[in-house]
């Protein structure tokens, strides 16, 4: 069995507590609380419900030293994934960390020289691209139906409701567009197959409803290899009454053909035979943390490689740093 | 009867064209090509088909001073609409005059001064305002029914097909930023109630199809007063096989509530009364020249005023200064 520890319940921990119920061959020996103290009460009743047995530490490094796990998951407040990640790492796990990866540059840097010296592995939280439409959005391009990527536009809109301590306060949440941004600068590098060359950026904190220093809109342009472009647009301006939490789009406009994902749906227009729009049948969505458990296994390899959970973590925050310096920032 | 005399035919003289014949007490009495020399010949035919039986002349200059007419419609090479205009208001004439109305910011300071001392109307073509969904759009703002606008977003996506000459020498076209994008920036004006404050551009001319200059792809960030900020995606890549020429969209998120134009239809999410996605009946659309022509006779007021058709070019010039020279100009 492969043992996994929970470091923080602030993200996405459910991607690995789903995973593990999914596999059949992973347990889920230990919960604890990130660096700063989270409050991972709700989480660990949640697991319990759902089957899991995890034993509840205060400490996660106690927790790292007694479990011994394989993989560590970090999922803590955004700006101790790194150094709970590094803790980890030191200690021989592979690590399976919530995006951003750090929430500075030198955060990210320290974690990626404990990942370079540790000889494990490690994916982002990059969830998304094993979403029924954007994976099928990756495989029609990689079939190059849609030709050569010259354009994307990519959004996130998500309800704001009444969030916790860690979003209100920059130096816990990392900004809006690293937080909210990284899925939608994940897709434009992953969908491109391009580098990025600069980002300008702009974000705004007016009516983000007591919310203190939480942007509530924000805006990135990206240029990239091959003179290939993108915009961003991200909110917490989706009103309460919207029928889902989030309205995830990109739209890719290649040479032969334009693909845009929306409500969950993935439509075509052009591609290589022509055609009008038209909606795409989707490929079945994947748990992202069953591959990573596989790549682990060495039986496979996760959508998201450490080489881009780091390198789009940093594109992340250089796009913040557009916004809060107002310049362009070469990249 | 109201005179109006075209100058030139390579742009949306068709706008006027069709006013008159819905209007009953108008007449186009003239057609020259603009000061480079343009072939009129195609919208000549046009026009003597659809029941106008201008007189037909190869120099407007003698044109104008012949038929004296009331409104002169410009429509000539784009980097021409400036000098056509002048000559016109010079000449007493209201113009009504396509978009932008300069390619350069020397021409447009030319024109405004022009515009200045001749105490006439003048209108730019930015006629979509007078499309039912942007319309209905403007109309819901209006009400308040979405709030405070706090971001936008706005499409133009073409298909190219085969060009001619103007489009192919950046010195006749000015640019796919100004050309292309001027209606997108001008929602964004027109829609937010706020002026710019500065913009980001970026453009390309790789996969244009042999059409030189013609930049196929662009993007552009601004920022507006208010902490406001809005995107522009453009491009050229829209597929042969789609059902229509252009995909003009945008989506303006406020505080309250999301509409979006798009193939034709405008949606609201939430709003004052909140509620689901839903299609809103539209507003029936209009033709901008005859707005401009009631103008003229002292009737009503154009929805696009002569201030807004020189800031709006000039946001478009800066706008594509900034892609030329790789930096965010301030407005």
């Amino acid at each position: 069995m492969l043992k996994v520890c929970l470091i923080g319940a602030s993200g996405h921990w459910n991607y690995a507590a789903d995973g593990i119920a999914e596999d059949g061959g992973a347990v889920l020996s230990g919960i604890a609380p990130g660096p700063e103290g989270e409050d991972i009460g709700p989480a660990y009743a949640i697991l319990c419900r759902n089957g899991h047995s995890p034993e509840r530490y205060e400490d996660y490094i106690r927790m790292l030293d007694e479990q011994k796990p394989e993989i560590a998951v970090v999922s803590c407040y955004f700006n101790d994934h790194a150094r709970a990640g590094m803790e980890a790492m030191k200690r021989g796990c592979h690590l399976f960390i919530e995006k951003p990866l750090a929430t500075t540059l030198e955060d990210l840097e320290n974690l990626r020289r404990a990942y370079e010296r540790s000889g494990r592995h490690l994916a982002g939280m990059f969830a998304l691209r094993y979403s029924p439409e954007f994976l099928t959005a990756w495989n029609v391009i990689k079939q190059g139906m849609i030709g050569e990527v010259r354009l994307l536009n990519a959004q996130k809109s998500y309800k704001l409701g009444t969030r916790c301590e860690v979003y209100r306060k920059r130096e816990l949440y990392g900004g809006t567009i690293p937080w909210v941004g990284s899925h939608a600068i994940d897709w434009i590098y992953w969908l491109s197959g391009e580098r990025f060359t600069s980002v300008c950026s702009a974000h705004s904190r007016m009516h983000n409803h007591g919310h203190e220093d939480l942007e509530a809109s924000a805006c990135c342009l990206f240029t990239l290899t091959n003179e290939v472009m993108a915009t961003v647009t991200l909110d917490y301006l989706r009103p309460d009454s919207a029928p889902s939490h989030g309205d995830d789009r990109i739209r890719v406009a290649g040479t032969k053909g334009i693909i845009e994902a929306r409500d969950g749906n993935l439509f075509l227009t052009g591609g290589c035979d022509g055609g009008d729009v038209r909606k795409l049948e989707l490929l079945q969505g994947r748990n992202i943390f069953r591959d990573f458990m596989d790549q682990v296994r060495g039986k496979g390899q996760c959508l998201v490689s450490a080489e881009d959970s780091f390198y789009v973590s940093e594109i992340c925050i250089k796009a913040r740093i557009s916004a809060d310096e107002n310049r362009v920032v070469p990249l």
